[in-house]
């Protein structure tokens, strides 16, 4: 059995907040948004994103989008191999130092993605996540709903494996995010993607002060 | 829970044999001389490694052991991912076909490497590899033990992160891989590997064909 000694919400002074959400749902434009709020006050902001973040995250995101054909468990470890490592060399100091990190999908994804729309049972996705982060899970998930197509039409040309599955495979993808959104609302904030993007920020920014206020309180 | 359906030893026609112990053991030679006899009997023989029997593999290897630090539960994943591509595109096909599989490091590396060596606990390890190949184990692992030091006399060079890890790490590699073997003797072969490379082969050869006589009958 994998454990982890879990720590259900971020650790240290700062604030932890994922954008999570299919392609084309907004999920950087909102991040940056906030990210640009956040800075005006005077706060550190470290906007980041999985896989990606680093060195590492680069090198994963090659071979699994870009590379050849990975079996689904090698593509779930490599994703978690880049969380373990994200989480490990850059969320966690930059909480520590007290800044809000903002990032551009985490564990949500992976169990969406490679649980809820793959054949892995999402609970060892989200264990393997735990074990790798040592329990980190984001204070507030943003999770910006799309239906597939005007996500999909929104971003243009579809460029990585991913966004090349069918149409079936992202309406799990969609109903994978909702359900954990739905299991655990009070760390989710789900928006309907399809709205204005100023609208869509009002409403991050809201929901951000609350946590804030909460936690400082 | 990472649960996989454990399968306690390979499945398929095929025989699978893992070589391990410590840099410089002599694992990749004893690997090739078996691989020659038992070519020389006209069955099919897959020779291969991990990290880097694919081309998965490659990038992992040069990740982990030429790259930058990276924390050791990334480390742990980004070989299990290897391990899980490893396994479902070369070894399962291979065992499936009837061939016999020698792999010069397999499940007990990681164990003795980043568990037994490093802070993380042997029995996630175990089952962070088991989640990835979905529990298979080889039929024979033959163990080369031999002291560090001589180890890594006959090694020459000192070329990659974990061969630049000091004598206590070594040494708790070699204790790691022993203790494996006394928990489960039926499975193991245990060599001193300082004895002269045809003397072991043939107590490896030896060991192979009672394994054959008793999976044939």
């Amino acid at each position: 059995m994998l454990s982890a000694p879990v720590t259900p919400h971020a650790v240290g002074a700062g604030v932890f907040v994922a954008f999570e959400g299919g392609d084309g749902a907004g999920k950087s434009t909102q991040a940056r948004l906030l990210g640009d709020w956040v800075g005006e006050q005077g706060r550190e902001v470290v906007l980041t994103r999985e896989p990606g973040g680093t060195e590492l995250g680069r090198t994963v995101r090659d071979v699994v989008l870009h590379g050849d054909h990975v079996t689904p468990r090698a593509e779930a470890l490599l994703f978690a191999a880049d969380r373990a490592h994200h989480v490990a060399s850059l969320v966690r100091p930059a909480l520590d130092r007290g800044a809000v990190v903002l990032t551009d999908r985490y564990v949500d994804s992976s169990i969406a993605y490679q649980g809820a729309a793959r054949e892995l049972a999402c609970a060892e996705i989200r264990d393997l996540s735990l074990w790798a982060t040592q329990g980190l899970l984001p204070h507030l998930t943003v999770l910006l709903d799309v239906a597939p197509k005007q996500g999909r039409a929104r971003r243009g040309d579809v460029h990585d494996r991913l966004e090349r599955e069918g149409e079936d495979f992202h309406d799990r993808v969609r109903r994978g995010f909702l359900d954990l959104a739905a299991a655990d609302p009070s760390r989710y904030l789900v928006l309907d993607g399809d709205k204005p993007p100023e609208e869509l920020h009002e409403a991050v920014v809201d929901r951000f002060r609350r946590l804030d206020q909460a936690r400082a309180s």
